[in-house]
Protein backbone atom coordinates (compact mmCIF):
# COMPACT_ATOMS: atom_id res chain seq x y z
CA UNK A 1 0.00 0.00 0.00
CA UNK A 2 1.09 3.60 -0.78
CA UNK A 3 -0.05 7.05 -0.93
CA UNK A 4 1.19 10.07 -1.93
CA UNK A 5 3.21 10.60 1.08
CA UNK A 6 5.26 7.67 -0.18
CA UNK A 7 5.23 8.23 -3.76
CA UNK A 8 4.72 11.98 -4.28
CA UNK A 9 7.18 15.43 -5.15
CA UNK A 10 6.08 17.01 -1.44
CA UNK A 11 8.10 17.69 1.64
CA UNK A 12 5.33 15.84 3.91
CA UNK A 13 7.66 14.34 7.23
CA UNK A 14 5.74 12.26 9.33
CA UNK A 15 7.18 13.74 13.08
CA UNK A 16 6.17 11.92 15.76
CA UNK A 17 4.46 12.63 18.49
CA UNK A 18 7.13 14.40 19.91
CA UNK A 19 7.55 16.69 16.66
CA UNK A 20 10.22 14.36 15.61
CA UNK A 21 11.68 12.60 12.64
CA UNK A 22 15.21 10.76 12.93
CA UNK A 23 18.26 11.87 10.71
CA UNK A 24 21.13 9.32 9.96
CA UNK A 25 24.48 11.31 8.88
CA UNK A 26 26.93 9.13 6.47
CA UNK A 27 30.73 10.32 5.36
CA UNK A 28 29.24 11.19 1.51
CA UNK A 29 32.91 10.04 0.68
CA UNK A 30 33.29 6.78 2.19
CA UNK A 31 29.91 5.41 3.01
CA UNK A 32 30.42 5.27 6.75
CA UNK A 33 27.28 5.53 9.12
CA UNK A 34 28.57 8.60 11.41
CA UNK A 35 25.77 9.44 13.97
CA UNK A 36 21.83 9.51 14.51
CA UNK A 37 19.94 11.66 15.83
CA UNK A 38 16.54 13.76 15.53
CA UNK A 39 15.21 16.75 13.92
CA UNK A 40 11.80 18.74 14.79
CA UNK A 41 10.38 21.08 11.72
CA UNK A 42 12.95 23.91 12.98
CA UNK A 43 15.82 21.57 12.27
CA UNK A 44 15.14 20.34 9.69
CA UNK A 45 14.73 23.38 7.73
CA UNK A 46 17.79 25.23 9.40
CA UNK A 47 19.98 22.10 7.82
CA UNK A 48 18.06 22.85 4.59
CA UNK A 49 18.94 26.77 4.50
CA UNK A 50 22.03 26.90 6.06
CA UNK A 51 23.78 23.37 4.74
CA UNK A 52 24.89 22.34 8.11
CA UNK A 53 23.41 19.25 9.63
CA UNK A 54 20.82 20.58 13.03
CA UNK A 55 19.60 18.65 15.09
CA UNK A 56 16.92 18.43 17.73
CA UNK A 57 18.95 17.73 21.46
CA UNK A 58 16.38 15.95 23.28
CA UNK A 59 18.46 15.87 26.25
CA UNK A 60 19.11 19.56 26.03
CA UNK A 61 15.42 20.63 24.71
CA UNK A 62 17.05 22.88 22.07
CA UNK A 63 17.63 23.21 18.32
CA UNK A 64 21.57 21.65 18.34
CA UNK A 65 23.63 22.26 15.40
CA UNK A 66 26.49 19.71 15.32
CA UNK A 67 29.93 21.17 15.84
CA UNK A 68 28.79 24.75 17.38
CA UNK A 69 31.03 24.10 19.99
CA UNK A 70 33.58 21.62 19.05
CA UNK A 71 33.69 23.05 15.21
CA UNK A 72 33.32 19.39 14.34
CA UNK A 73 30.36 20.47 11.42
CA UNK A 74 28.70 18.20 9.61
CA UNK A 75 28.49 19.58 5.72
CA UNK A 76 25.63 18.57 3.77
CA UNK A 77 26.14 17.18 0.62
CA UNK A 78 22.98 15.98 -0.08
CA UNK A 79 19.61 15.56 2.17
CA UNK A 80 17.27 12.47 1.45
CA UNK A 81 14.12 11.13 3.19
CA UNK A 82 12.39 7.64 2.99
CA UNK A 83 9.24 6.40 2.02
CA UNK A 84 7.14 6.79 4.86
CA UNK A 85 8.96 10.04 5.55
CA UNK A 86 9.83 9.90 9.18
CA UNK A 87 13.48 9.47 8.81
CA UNK A 88 16.22 11.55 7.16
CA UNK A 89 19.72 10.66 5.15
CA UNK A 90 21.96 13.31 4.95
CA UNK A 91 25.34 12.37 3.06
CA UNK A 92 27.59 15.08 4.65
CA UNK A 93 31.56 15.63 4.34
CA UNK A 94 32.29 15.89 8.05
CA UNK A 95 34.73 18.54 9.76
CA UNK A 96 36.74 16.24 12.34
CA UNK A 97 35.30 13.55 14.29
CA UNK A 98 31.34 13.30 14.43
CA UNK A 99 31.37 11.67 18.00
CA UNK A 100 31.54 13.66 21.26
CA UNK A 101 34.58 10.66 22.37
CA UNK A 102 36.90 11.21 19.71
CA UNK A 103 35.97 8.97 17.47
CA UNK A 104 35.37 9.40 13.53
CA UNK A 105 31.61 7.38 13.83
CA UNK A 106 29.70 6.99 17.15
CA UNK A 107 29.51 3.34 15.90
CA UNK A 108 33.05 2.12 16.66
CA UNK A 109 32.26 -0.83 18.58
CA UNK A 110 31.14 -4.20 16.53
CA UNK A 111 28.71 -6.17 18.22
CA UNK A 112 30.58 -10.05 17.92
CA UNK A 113 29.38 -12.63 20.17
CA UNK A 114 27.08 -10.40 22.69
CA UNK A 115 29.97 -8.33 23.22
CA UNK A 116 31.68 -5.11 22.16
CA UNK A 117 34.43 -4.78 20.29
CA UNK A 118 35.84 -1.16 19.92
CA UNK A 119 38.01 -0.41 16.33
CA UNK A 120 41.60 -0.44 16.30
CA UNK B 1 30.78 13.09 29.44
CA UNK B 2 31.65 9.34 28.97
CA UNK B 3 30.21 6.18 30.39
CA UNK B 4 31.22 2.28 30.75
CA UNK B 5 27.93 2.27 28.06
CA UNK B 6 30.00 4.26 26.19
CA UNK B 7 33.09 2.99 25.93
CA UNK B 8 33.27 -0.36 27.65
CA UNK B 9 32.61 -3.90 26.35
CA UNK B 10 29.10 -4.82 27.35
CA UNK B 11 26.36 -4.76 24.89
CA UNK B 12 23.78 -3.14 26.91
CA UNK B 13 21.22 -1.24 24.99
CA UNK B 14 19.46 1.91 25.85
CA UNK B 15 15.81 0.94 25.10
CA UNK B 16 13.74 3.97 24.93
CA UNK B 17 9.94 4.05 26.87
CA UNK B 18 8.92 1.40 24.69
CA UNK B 19 11.62 -1.06 24.37
CA UNK B 20 13.00 0.12 20.96
CA UNK B 21 16.38 1.38 19.92
CA UNK B 22 16.59 2.56 16.10
CA UNK B 23 18.11 0.42 13.59
CA UNK B 24 19.72 1.80 10.14
CA UNK B 25 20.78 -0.90 7.75
CA UNK B 26 22.89 0.26 4.86
CA UNK B 27 24.69 -1.87 1.78
CA UNK B 28 27.71 -3.47 2.94
CA UNK B 29 29.08 -3.04 -0.84
CA UNK B 30 27.69 0.38 -1.73
CA UNK B 31 27.52 2.31 1.32
CA UNK B 32 24.13 3.23 0.63
CA UNK B 33 20.96 3.62 3.53
CA UNK B 34 18.93 1.06 2.69
CA UNK B 35 16.13 1.49 5.65
CA UNK B 36 15.59 2.76 9.23
CA UNK B 37 13.39 0.66 11.46
CA UNK B 38 13.14 0.11 15.24
CA UNK B 39 14.32 -3.28 17.63
CA UNK B 40 13.66 -4.29 20.80
CA UNK B 41 15.90 -6.74 23.14
CA UNK B 42 14.00 -9.99 20.75
CA UNK B 43 14.39 -8.75 17.27
CA UNK B 44 18.07 -7.50 18.47
CA UNK B 45 18.96 -11.48 19.62
CA UNK B 46 16.77 -12.89 16.48
CA UNK B 47 19.02 -10.48 14.11
CA UNK B 48 22.41 -11.72 15.53
CA UNK B 49 21.54 -15.54 16.12
CA UNK B 50 19.92 -15.79 12.74
CA UNK B 51 22.15 -13.03 10.79
CA UNK B 52 18.92 -11.83 8.89
CA UNK B 53 17.92 -8.59 10.21
CA UNK B 54 14.50 -8.70 12.40
CA UNK B 55 13.14 -5.64 13.91
CA UNK B 56 10.04 -4.81 15.67
CA UNK B 57 7.25 -3.39 13.89
CA UNK B 58 5.63 -0.36 15.67
CA UNK B 59 2.38 -0.86 13.08
CA UNK B 60 1.64 -4.67 13.34
CA UNK B 61 2.86 -4.82 17.27
CA UNK B 62 5.19 -8.13 16.36
CA UNK B 63 8.64 -9.17 15.71
CA UNK B 64 9.32 -9.09 11.58
CA UNK B 65 11.44 -10.69 10.12
CA UNK B 66 12.58 -7.92 7.17
CA UNK B 67 11.69 -10.08 3.74
CA UNK B 68 9.95 -12.85 5.55
CA UNK B 69 7.10 -12.65 3.01
CA UNK B 70 8.79 -11.19 0.03
CA UNK B 71 12.22 -12.86 0.40
CA UNK B 72 13.78 -9.85 0.49
CA UNK B 73 16.18 -10.57 3.18
CA UNK B 74 19.16 -8.22 4.37
CA UNK B 75 21.63 -10.45 5.30
CA UNK B 76 23.69 -9.10 8.48
CA UNK B 77 27.81 -9.05 7.15
CA UNK B 78 28.71 -6.75 10.39
CA UNK B 79 26.40 -5.08 13.41
CA UNK B 80 27.85 -2.17 15.21
CA UNK B 81 26.42 0.04 17.96
CA UNK B 82 26.81 3.70 18.58
CA UNK B 83 28.04 5.31 21.27
CA UNK B 84 25.00 5.98 23.61
CA UNK B 85 23.62 2.40 22.96
CA UNK B 86 20.64 3.64 21.21
CA UNK B 87 21.17 2.94 17.73
CA UNK B 88 22.59 -0.28 16.22
CA UNK B 89 23.63 -0.25 12.17
CA UNK B 90 23.50 -2.92 10.19
CA UNK B 91 26.03 -3.50 7.63
CA UNK B 92 24.10 -6.36 5.10
CA UNK B 93 23.95 -8.11 2.12
CA UNK B 94 20.21 -7.24 0.87
CA UNK B 95 18.15 -10.01 -1.09
CA UNK B 96 16.24 -7.67 -3.38
CA UNK B 97 14.87 -3.92 -2.72
CA UNK B 98 14.62 -3.15 1.04
CA UNK B 99 11.13 -0.87 0.22
CA UNK B 100 8.04 -1.91 -0.43
CA UNK B 101 7.67 0.35 -2.88
CA UNK B 102 10.24 -1.66 -4.99
CA UNK B 103 13.17 0.64 -4.69
CA UNK B 104 15.85 -0.80 -3.60
CA UNK B 105 16.30 1.53 -0.79
CA UNK B 106 13.74 3.78 1.50
CA UNK B 107 15.80 6.90 0.63
CA UNK B 108 14.67 7.15 -3.12
CA UNK B 109 13.91 10.37 -2.85
CA UNK B 110 16.04 13.92 -2.53
CA UNK B 111 14.87 16.74 -0.70
CA UNK B 112 15.68 19.50 -3.17
CA UNK B 113 14.21 23.45 -2.77
CA UNK B 114 11.91 22.12 -0.56
CA UNK B 115 10.47 19.48 -2.59
CA UNK B 116 11.09 15.73 -3.55
CA UNK B 117 12.99 14.78 -6.27
CA UNK B 118 12.94 10.87 -6.71
CA UNK B 119 15.81 9.16 -8.59
CA UNK B 120 15.71 8.33 -12.17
Amino acid sequence: MTSSRETGPTLDPKYDAAGLITAVATDAATGEVLMLAHMNAEALAATMASGEATFWSRSRGRLWKKGETSGHVLRVVEARIDCDQDAVWLRVEPHGPACHTGARSCFYRRIKDGRLVADE
